[in-house]
């Protein structure tokens, strides 16, 4: 199968994670999307992926398959033996509502802010951030102080459990730590007095699929380069 | 169980068709929310769901379900034989993509659209959307323009397969028909030309735990309370 994604970003990393927890990375090429140049936004790349996003996992069948959540599903049912999605009706039930709010109140909100209320990844892209409606910064920073809120949620239910959605390490593991990463470099770190998120981070940084990614979870180095 | 809902809501009919589908509706106890007045963003119901939003599943032991995905996911797993999110890795994946298009593409745009660019439920609810952000019916309008897109998409993807997410009715065809009814009642019907989402609509309504729910679908009964 092929991955269309970018080493280094949030999303593209969740995916890799994924990849590591279940020893697939040889199973995948790897196809590179110029983020920064807008790639993702090509026609070639929308007839991919209509939301224009990476990443997206092409399968030997030609299916092409977007959003992490059904990429995770997939890569994680391969074996017949899921280990990040749950194995009981009540686990995947927890799991799946912890993923859509680690999206929706963390690494979304994190993506429309630093696309809309900073210069995100610069200019060219910028152009098809919504170019026409003037509001945009302002909706940004509404989704910045939602993703602050969703931090201090996740905090709290930290303090009462090991993990996200429970006992185990699972997907939603994998988005709110890609989430805070994001975070940081966005601008919005969490605040110090997250103690329970700040030590779950901690514990999760240090789980092998995760720590073998550590190096491609922030997207430095293309800020870099952009002069961030 | 308990499932906090409002009959006629469009997020609720997902679940009660999902309950159909699977022939759970016994073990339900409906309680109902009242949306209009705006119940759902009470502190009581926060506790519940900290998204303000029906439905919510609690389970015998006390597990509090929201999100819909998560709640049909939890609910087709129970007896150990799914037939609305899929049974392989391939099909779980495109499930989980089209649920998801289905959501943000269209019935959660269209909320939007109804929420911020028309009185929605009226003016207790209104007060609960972003009430110091001027811009909020200019979002609504753009979320509106994107359903219709979404629909257009949609139509095509029913032009080369029977249903969604490919050959078997699954539940992002519940998430498409709860937003095209939903739309309808915001008064954004689906255009004319798109037929071969008109045809799969005919054919999505005759199935039996579709047909089973067809009065319930609409919200038309509290709209015309409203005065609509
Ligand atoms: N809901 C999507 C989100 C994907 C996403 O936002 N990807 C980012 C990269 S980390 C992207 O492509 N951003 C480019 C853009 O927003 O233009 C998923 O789960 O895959
Ligand atoms: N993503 C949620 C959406 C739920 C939703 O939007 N529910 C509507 C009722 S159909 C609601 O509670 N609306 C009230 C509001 O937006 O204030 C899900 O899948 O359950």
């Amino acid at each position: 199968m092929k991955l269309y994604d970018r080493s280094g970003f949030p999303n593209a990393g969740r995916i890799r994670v994924v990849l590591a927890a279940k020893g697939l990375d040889e199973l995948v090429e790897f196809m590179p999307v110029d983020v920064i140049g807008a790639e993702h936004k090509s026609e070639a790349f929308l007839a991919k992926n209509p939301s224009g996003v990476i990443p997206v996992l092409e399968l030997d069948d030609g299916t092409l398959l977007s959003e992490c959540t059904a990429i995770t599903e997939y890569l994680d049912n391969l074996d017949g033996q899921p280990t990040l999605t749950g194995t009981t009706a009540r686990d995947k039930g927890v799991i799946h509502m912890m993923q859509r709010r680690a999206e929706a109140e963390l690494i979304d909100a994190v993506g429309h802010y630093f696309h809309h209320a900073t210069p995100g990844l610069g200019p060219t892209l910028q152009a098809h951030k919504s170019p026409d409606w003037a509001h945009r910064a302002d909706w940004g920073r509404r989704e910045g102080e939602r993703a602050l809120r969703g931090m201090r949620y996740f905090d709290q239910i930290l303090s009462g459990r090991p993990f996200v959605a429970g006992e185990s390490f699972s997907m939603a593991d994998i988005t709110v730590f890609m989430g805070l990463a994001f975070a940081e470099v966005a601008g919005l770190a969490a605040p110090a007095d997250l103690t329970s998120l700040a030590k779950w981070r901690a514990k999760v940084a240090d789980i092998p699929s995760v720590r073998s990614r550590s190096g491609q979870t922030l997207v430095a180095d293309d800020l870099r380069r952009l002069g961030f």
